[in-house]
C-alpha cells in the first residue's frame, strides 16, 4: 500500500473500530498539528477520512513560544493543514513554565492548551504519535523501572486523546508527506542530543536495531499493546476485589487472602491511595501485602505521609500516625 | 554490607524463602560453576550457607570443549570451587552441536549435561545469573516482541534451576571474588562483539545507562519480576477458565464471553495447543477470539498445522482440516 493510503487506512480503522460512537456522532474531529511530518500526514488522513464520514475536521496548532520564529512555524503548520484539507486551523499560543524539565513542561502546556480549545461535547483530538514514538516511550519507561505500567506505552484511546498512528512507522508518515508534496518542518531540537527522547531515537534505537537484527520498534509496540491489556485486566480485577473487601474503610483479610498476589496488590494500592497515602512504591505494597500473605503477628507498616497500615481482628486498617513534632 | 556477605545473604534468603521444602530437605545442593566471577562467588556462598543448613554442596563444571584449553579452564574452576568450600566438584564434558547459533547450542548442551548429573531425588542446581544477566535477557526479549512473557526474564525458581543472584549486580560478584582472593576466569568471548548478548552487555546497556542517567539494570530486573507475577496470575486464570469452559473438547461461548480478554486469549491458547495446533501467534489468538468478541456469523479461522477453529451452536470447536493433497 502506498504511504498516503496507509496513513488514511490507520485513521479509518481507528475511527471505525476503536473510537466510541459518541465521539464519532459529535460530527467534529480535532487533529493536533506541530508542523512535523507525523502530524501533517495525520492532518491529511483525518481530513480525508473525516469528510467521508461527514465530519468537520479542525486542526489545532500549539505555538510554545520557546524558539525564535515559533509563531511563523505555527502559522505555516496551520496553512499546510488547510492545504491538506482540514476545514479550519487554529493557532493556540501558550506560555511554558519550566516544571520537570523543558520537555515535560512543554508537553503539559501543550495538552492543557489543546484541552481548553475543545467544546463541551464529546471530542477527540487525534495525535500523530507513531510506532517509533511508542518504542521510545517504552524504553523511557524501562529505565524508570516502575513496573509493567511504565512500559505499557501510550494508549491508542484516552479521551480526549486519540493516537491512530501507533502502528505506523515514522518512515511511512515521512513518505506520505513526500507523496503529498508537503514539506514538513524539522524541529531543530530533534538533532540536539540534550533531550533523553532524542538520544533514544538517534542513538539507542539504531544500536538496538543493529544488535538485535532489526524490527525493534514494532516489537516494542506489540509488546506494549499486550502489556496494556494485561495491566488493564488486572487493574479491573483489583478494583473489583477492593470493593468486595471494603467495609467501613477497612479491608477484610478473608476476602483478600484467596486472591492472586498481583490482583491483591492492586486492590491494596487503590485502597491506600484512596485513604490519602501520597505515594507508594512496589516495596511499600509488598510490605503491606506481607500482613496478609506472610502473617506472623508482625506490627504495622509505615508508609509515606506518616500513614500506618495495621492488621487486627481479621481486618487491615490504615491511619495517619501521630503528628511528628518539629522544632523551630 | 561487604560483597561476600551480600552474595551469601542472597543465597540464604533464596533457600529460606523461595526454595520449596523438599529441595532443602534433600540434603544436597548443586552449584553450576563456569569459572567466571559470578559462579565462583556463588560457589562460595552456596558452600557457606549450605553447610550452615547441614547440606552437602556439589559443584558441577561443564567443559564445552569449544575453545582450546577448555579442559584446563574446567579443571581450574573445579579446583577453585573446592577451595571456596564445596564438598565435591565434578567436570562434565559435553559435545556441542550447532543448532540455533553457537550460544544457543552451548546453552542447551550445558543444561542437558547438568540435568543428567542430578540424582532422581528433588535437586536444585544454583546458577550464577546476576541482575545484569537479567537486564540483558529482558532486552533480548524486547527485540523479539513476542509479548509480555518474552520480557519477563529468567525465573528465580524453575526446578531444577535456581537463580538466587538475580537481584545482585555483577559488580558485587566481581568484588566478592576479589575479597575472597579468587582470580576468576575471563571468557574471551565476552570481549568479542559477535554475540548478541555480549553486544547488549558492552554496547547497548552502557549507552542506555548514559542516556537514561543510570539504574537501568535494576530497573529492568524489577520490571521483569512484576511482569512474571502478572503473567503467572493471568496464566492461572486462563487455565481455570479453560477447564470451566471445556465440554467434550469444545469450549462454551457463554463461559468465555464474560471473561477479560487477556484471560480469554490465554484459555484459547491452552485449548488450541492441547488440540495439537503446533504454534500460535498473538494474531492467531485474536482472530479466534473475534469469534467470541466480534461475532457476526463469520466463518472459521485457519491456524497453523491446517487446523480450523469454528463457532457453532454456542460452542467453539477446532479440527484438523482436510488433508492437503501433495503432488509427487
Amino acid at each position: 500500500m502506498d504511504p498516503v493510503r496507509s496513513v488514511r487506512a490507520a485513521v479509518r480503522r481507528f475511527l471505525r473500530e476503536e473510537a466510541p460512537a459518541p465521539y464519532v456522532q459529535s460530527g467534529v474531529l480535532f487533529v493536533a498539528v506541530s508542523g512535523g511530518a507525523d502530524s501533517l500526514a495525520l492532518a491529511d488522513a483525518t481530513a480525508h477520512v473525516g469528510h467521508r464520514m461527514s465530519m468537520t475536521v479542525r486542526a489545532l496548532v500549539v505555538d510554545h513560544g520557546l524558539q525564535e520564529g515559533s509563531a511563523q512555524v505555527a502559522a505555516t503548520a496551520a496553512e499546510q493543514s488547510l492545504r491538506a484539507g482540514v476545514d479550519e486551523a487554529e493557532v493556540l499560543t501558550v506560555t511554558v513554565s519550566g516544571r520537570g524539565g523543558p520537555e515535560a513542561a512543554a508537553r503539559s502546556a501543550r495538552y492543557a492548551a489543546l484541552r481548553s480549545a475543545l467544546p463541551e461535547s464529546p471530542s477527540l483530538v487525534l495525535l500523530g504519535h507513531t510506532q517509533d514514538d511508542q518504542a521510545e516511550t517504552v524504553l523511557l519507561g524501562l529505565g524508570r523501572g516502575s513496573g509493567p505500567r511504565s512500559i505499557a506505552g501510550m494508549r491508542p484511546l484516552d479521551p480526549p486523546w486519540a493516537r491512530p498512528l501507533l502502528g505506523v512507522p515514522r518512515s511511512v508518515t515521512n513518505a506520505a508527506c513526500a507523496e503529498l508534496g508537503i514539506v514538513p518542518w524539522i524541529d531543530p531540537h530533534n538533532s540536539e542530543s540534550r533531550f533523553t527522547r532524542v538520544r533514544l531515537r538517534t542513538e539507542v534505537l539504531p544500536l538496538l536495531e543493529d544488535v538485535l537484527a532489526g524490527g525493534v520498534a514494532p516489537a516494542l509496540a506489540r509488546t506494549a499493546a499486550q502489556l496494556r491489556e494485561d495491566g488493564d485486566a488486572l487493574d479491573e480485577m483489583g478494583a473489583d476485589l477492593h470493593s468486595r473487601a471494603l467495609t467501613c474503610e477497612a479491608l477484610e483479610i478473608a476476602v483478600l487472602e484467596t486472591a492472586p498476589a498481583p490482583v491483591r496488590r492492586r486492590a491494596l494500592r487503590r485502597w491506600l491511595l484512596g485513604a490519602g497515602v501520597p505515594e507508594l512504591t512496589d516495596a511499600h505494597l509488598r510490605a503491606v501485602d506481607a500482613l496478609i500473605s506472610r502473617w506472623r503477628g508482625q506490627g504495622g507498616v509505615w508508609l509515606p505521609g506518616n500513614f500506618e497500615a495495621r492488621r487486627s481482628r481479621g481486618k487491615l486498617s490504615v491511619d495517619a500516625g501521630e503528628p511528628t513534632t518539629r522544632g523551630d
